[in-house]
């Protein structure tokens, strides 16, 4: 069955988003996103759209409009062909479009929110190759009718558990500029009585069976206080706090004695491989990152140094769904518990990491996934629904899900309305609390 | 598509072989091995047979056919039910039918010729989810009519390389038991000027771009002799040397302290993962095993212990050929070289071998097989040519490969002509030479 990529469309998306609290600051009130849809003709005339979902930042999308005209041709079925595409246009000459030319002034730091190993240019690289792919499985599985889970090697698992994901949030985003605030339905949390709040309604309104505490907002005595209230009021679900290498490295020992026997791992308390290591060294908590591995070049440093023992996937940077695969196949072998790393998403996103995780052997944890925080704008038609916590697989043709076109215009138009290209949630946060210090670690 | 098995054949063939010598012994005049054939039923009234190959010792062929019944109606998408359906039997009560008593009775030793570090029963395990895993999947592909190397990721190369695959040898099989001497094509090699003979023949009618000589047959120094000639007839070409764990850890230094600078890696030098380990630091030669590391429970010893920096793949026994992908992710994390691993085998075995690499990312070196020792006896028709080393890979549907029937039968009344069970490679030898002693490390 010949099918090859005909056309590719980039979208650009922004949806409203919670003035949720994090390590570096605070949710903007809308999430960039992009959307990629591979057009695909096959031999018998058919034609059907890949879908994929990306991190909207302006050096993502202009490395991808750059890719776009080159995947042309191309067969659903040649992953490897798209690798190579990817890896040859970053040794690039540069004498291509627009897009080209800005993604190569990117600078080579880090992204705030990046990763600290790796290059960030590396990274856009990588994370472009991660949307392509699954669009390319999703398209493949719509050419051959195969639903995704059955394309990664079939379905280890009938439902796939996802944990609630809590902020620290603010009652509303503050008046600026001329806007008006704007409350949201959650309210605030803002101590260990709003989050134990939050937690009450996510487990009400979702069933989820664990949950997980973004940390690194206040200082790490209040935070251990909110678990410690979690774990009372929800004695009997496994927790997670999550603070974003916000801690320095004695602080984060501390800590971590303080949290034994509360958590069923810590997420990233230090910054880097070594400031894991130095944690982990001792503390009996499991320590989990998805922040100094993010790439394969990171596994063999981080097991010398001792660095983890749960390494947090995520389709989006870990080459695409069959690359998420790979890493756990490599966490098997490393005797690393697996879970699962999440960002502001929709509901293309959420498919395709449910029919990951759905596939995959070893998973230790249930996903992290913001999509409570978001769901009102998905841009795809009737979403699964979560049951005790838990989505079930997706049994259509690749990842199943159907765009919603009023809500994809919506969202794109939102964008343009916009005029942002970046995620700041440091700047943000910096408007509002004047010297607001971005630093970390920050205790 | 819904395709379900609705039957399973488990066929025991057995196919002439020369009197290859190697720590063990020497090859018997026949091969055992085991062809599976999964009759699967697609709900639109079509009808597939998906192919496997394995090793046909009886305790293997035993299991099979205890499992056989088990899969009829399983999904050919679902490769996770296959798994717990071979993991759930091998903790079964027994009170099943002979097959599964006689496998009960399989003494968890290891085999002579198996690896070191498991159970002989567990091993049998790993080894038939795998061939059923490639049945199961060429059935996939022949469904949906997708060549296998799409449906692994896609090519990432267009051919496959091999590796000539030297033996030091007889040049017949003894006459015993009443039964001629027998002969064959390639005649003795039993010293470096046969072992460059042999290999001038291997180069010059199939092409191979690489030499690996089968070693723990003679001393190391008349196996180092043989290197060195060979590294002075062919300047150019890769070697490797496998003497599969003849040498103590003493030898095994002494060995590598003068082979380096002649190997592209040493094989299997010493016994067990600690005896590789301490070869390896004392020397700059890459040591690669097929013997220690066979399994994902070796995976970490070996990384803690620093035994290896080359592992052989084999889809008979790591987990098929999605298992194989898995240990070359594995393999890549780890900065391991990839190259794989060959036993006795026909034109199936070949055909998912040069399938799964031609999706492989990572293969460091050209591929071991045993194909010209026994390819006169081939159950495929047409099979695929080497050319300059390497295959072509298949685009036809599944595995491509389409048994000739008559040579299926011809090699099944050999089988049963036969009354053999097991190999034995020592038993072999001993009855040729009394008093050989089979007994490892020999030097």
């Amino acid at each position: 069955m010949s099918a090859r990529i005909a056309a590719v469309t980039i979208t650009p998306l922004a949806f409203a988003d919670p003035p949720l609290l994090n390590a570096d600051g605070v949710h903007e009130r809308h999430v960039l996103r992009g959307l990629v849809e591979l057009h695909v003709e096959t031999a018998d005339g058919r034609t059907v759209t890949g879908l994929g979902e990306c991190t909207g930042h302006a050096w993502q999308l202009d490395y991808l409009e750059l890719l776009a005209p080159q995947l042309v041709g191309l067969s659903v079925f040649d992953r490897g062909a798209l690798q190579r595409i990817v890896t040859e246009e970053l040794s690039g000459s540069g004498d291509g479009d627009g897009g080209w030319r800005r993604w190569s002034d990117r600078p080579d730091s880090t992204d705030s929110r990046g990763p600290a190993p790796m290059p960030a240019k590396e990274f856009d690289q990588q994370r472009a190759f991660s949307v392509l792919e699954v669009a390319l499985l999703d398209a493949q599985g719509r050419v051959l009718g195969v639903p995704m889970v059955d394309l990664l090697g079939g379905a280890v698992r009938e439902r796939v558990p996802f944990s609630a994901y809590l902020f620290y949030k603010w009652g509303e985003h503050p008046a600026l500029d001329g806007e008006p605030g704007l409350a949201d339905d959650w309210g605030p949390a803002l101590d260990p009585a709003g989050i134990v709040e939050q937690a009450r309604r996510m487990v009400d309104r979702y069933g989820f069976g664990s949950l997980k505490l973004k940390g690194g907002v206040f200082e790490p005595g209040a935070e251990i206080e909110a678990i410690a209230a979690l774990r009372r009021a929800f004695p009997e679900l496994p927790l997670r706090l999550d603070p974003n290498a916000a801690w320095s490295v004695p602080t984060a020992i501390d800590a971590a004695h303080r949290l034994e026997g509360m958590l069923e791992y810590l997420e990233d308390p230090a910054p880097g491989i070594e400031g894991m290591a130095a944690v982990a060294r001792e503390t009996s908590l499991p320590l989990a990152t998805n922040m100094v591995v993010v790439s394969a070049g990171h596994i063999a440093p981080a097991v010398a140094a001792g660095a983890i023992s749960v390494i947090l996937g995520d389709h989006h940077y870990w080459g695409g769904m069959r690359g998420s695969l790979d890493l756990s196949a490599v966490a098997r072998a490393l005797d690393w518990n697996m879970s699962m790393h999440s960002n502001s998403h929709l509901g293309v996103s959420l498919a395709a990491m449910t029919a990951v995780v759905a596939a995959m052997p070893s998973l230790g944890h249930a996903c992290d996934t913001h999509y409570p925080w978001n769901e009102a704008d998905d841009i795809v038609r009737d979403p699964t629904r979560f049951e005790n916590g838990t989505l079930a697989v997706d049994d259509r043709p690749g990842l199943g899900v159907e765009l919603d076109r009023t809500a994809v215009d919506r969202l794109h138009q939102t964008y343009l309305e916009l005029h942002r290209e970046h995620r700041n949630d440091g700047a943000y946060r910096a408007r509002v609390e004047p010297g607001f210090d971005t630093g970390l670690p920050r205790w």
